[in-house]
């Protein structure tokens, strides 16, 4: 166990969910904004997709930060809006599982 | 002639071929936008069309001023950017057409 808190399987456990999960949310938004922007009918539609990026890129930014110290609150939030299965956290220890767990049920 | 220095049917001239240009340069960006949204194949491409649509948002917000004393400076950059023809300005007074054509070449 190294001075984080995370030993060395943890960490590799944690850094293949979190980029998992990231690169769905990804393609999720790729898709969707491919949808928002085929269906651009007028200048208002494209201000709109504009508004869309930007709260989400915004959003993306302050989400997936890769901090220790962090970790359990991003993987709550990723298992609770749906971008993990907590079965692909599997390898952590109990006490941070069940922590997840429980932030995600909140 | 109005205390602005624009006749009334200059007025309707003026913006006539200003929502005339607007329209243009809108349907091209849609365009432009569509092509931009298919081509996304990472999220790189995604932060260059949100890049891409927040400048062109601002460009076109100080463009399109239809305010009497900027609007030779106006035309002249539409007409020096293709999109309007000197020719959709024909009724304004000789005097606007000469500086707006002018400006335009600079």
């Amino acid at each position: 166990m190294s001075e984080t808190g995370w030993s060395n399987f943890e960490e590799t456990v944690a850094q293949e969910a979190f980029d998992k999960a990231y690169q769905r949310e990804i393609a999720a938004l790729i898709e969707e904004v491919r949808a928002q922007a085929s269906a651009i009918a007028e200048i208002k539609d494209m201000w709109v997709l504009h508004d869309f990026l930007s709260a989400r890129r915004h959003d993306l930014d302050g989400k997936y930060e890769y901090r220790n110290s962090v970790l359990i609150f991003v993987f709550a939030r990723l298992v609770k809006e749906g971008w993990l299965n907590i079965k692909e956290l599997e390898g952590l220890d109990k006490d941070k599982l069940a922590k997840i767990v429980a932030l995600a049920r909140m």
